[in-house]
């Protein structure tokens, strides 16, 4: 895993622009932004997706790149003063602390821009009609019923208690859907652009997403900052509700596991082509930070 | 014209989420952010660039709201404190004034991707192939080296004096490659994919692109923030360069016709087909607001 790491950071330096390209202080920013840490979930899965339907990996590595791009730049705006007011991410201080709030708003601009940029600039898959529907599942995936509507429910959401299934419904678009996308994304560079397969790793990766969050809240309860590269303890100051709020930790720890269960489950009809899916479903519900 | 910016309003009011879907309170502001205002400028020149290359309306259509999405996006978060810190668009408070920053901040973001779902929601053209070039077009128009690199280097202009070449350099990045890719996109729907024909169009919206900006520049030295809809004289305050600065008033007058002229020049192989577009570029420079 350590090694498929070391080559998405590769892709991603490849295909941001250079650090001395005009505008230079936009593009140091953007690499700094999203080169150098990260633990790289979403490359990861969209590889294994990737590997699952015996697709090229050089295809791969675009959607790989894309979908971090993104994931990049939804923390750059998430950590902003209008939104979150963080200054610590990854173990370093957030874009607009190292640089500037209005350069880390277009940064975020940018980079969703780069990222559909990177999806359709080579051809990922047989078909260009197939192409089109990779890039309409990532707008859907991130839009105003996706990523960034979850980010609008969970600003409405803080403060006040919300119930269970109102929790889900903000993570499942907050962080689920893009998680989902990178998993389908690899997959349709491959051979799986409908049917059963896909379907199975679509309940794997709703599995995988929701897993991804209710760990999330339980490390943020019971980490340290230095462990995470983050700022820990966050939802509770912020008054957020959260699995471990909503559930008590032992009961989400449990959750987390059953969705493991659910995810391995989904992956039954393939061999050990799904091998890295199953690895990496393990890496979410057993990683510390 | 007229009827066109009613047939426009049509279009982006059905390609909106509605007002009560879920998140409703970032719906709503995203229909507030582009509807009902603006004088469509960029759909009204991907209409005319369909009309120049024989294109179907109803997939010009799409295209048309797509530029104005991500037109609107732009003015959000361009007016957000962090960046221009203005209070009033197209007559009317601005985004973050009438809901909140949050909000704003994400209003823009969902509106850049819905820009690219309905870019790729239905087919635009004949060949799946040329429809991913249009995307490939308008992320590369809108990204680090296009409209988003462009505020990057006005934000680095603001208090120095640029020279003119530093000065065209921005606006065609800020303004000009969002317009050039309008009339573009627009022909793309159609007949022209290529060859000498779109590169006349290219060069017909370059110009117009300069054009709509040495206009602006000249709007907002010299006229009431109750003609123009935005806040007045806001160049002159904020110290910026401007092609009225670098050149005084009457010569940034005569460069716009000058750049009218050239517009005009690049149309000469089409017939009455490119009566629209040239009907826009005396609209872009004839304007009063």
């Amino acid at each position: 895993m350590h090694a498929r790491q070391e080559e998405i950071e590769g892709v991603l330096e490849h295909l941001l622009p250079g650090a001395t390209a005009s505008p230079a202080r936009l593009h140091e920013a953007m690499r700094y932004a999203v080169l150098g840490g990260g633990k790289r979930v979403r490359p990861l899965l969209a590889y294994a997706g990737g590997e699952a339907a015996g697709a090229e990996r050089s295809r791969v590595a675009r959607v790989a790149a894309a979908v971090e791009m993104v994931h990049a730049y939804s923390l750059v705006h998430d950590d902003l003063p209008c939104m979150d007011d963080d200054v610590l991410r990854r173990g370093r201080a957030t874009c607009h602390v190292a640089y500037d709030e209005a350069t880390a708003l277009l940064v975020g601009d940018a980079l969703q821009s780069l990222a559909f940029q990177v999806l359709v600039e080579e051809p990922l898959c047989e078909r260009a009609a197939d192409q089109l529907h990779m890039v309409l599942l990532l707008a859907g995936a991130i839009g105003s019923r996706g990523m960034a509507g979850g980010q609008a429910i969970d600003l409405a959401s803080t403060g006040r208690e919300v119930t269970l299934p109102e929790l889900e419904n903000m993570h499942i678009r907050k962080t689920g859907e893009l998680i989902r996308a990178s998993v389908l994304l690899g997959a349709r560079c491959g051979c799986l652009q409908h049917g059963e397969a896909l379907e199975s790793l679509d309940r794997f990766a709703k599995c995988a997403g929701l897993a991804f969050q209710v760990v999330d809240d339980v490390l943020d309860a019971d980490s340290d900052s230095a462990t995470l590269g983050k700022t820990a303890g966050k939802d509770a100051r912020q008054n957020k509700s959260t699995y471990v709020s909503l559930l008590g930790i032992s009961q989400a720890r449990q959750f987390a596991a059953e969705l493991r269960e659910q995810a391995l489950q989904a992956l039954n009809g393939f061999g050990d082509e799904a091998n890295r899916l199953r690895q990496l479903i393990d890496f979410i519900v057993l990683r510390r930070h």
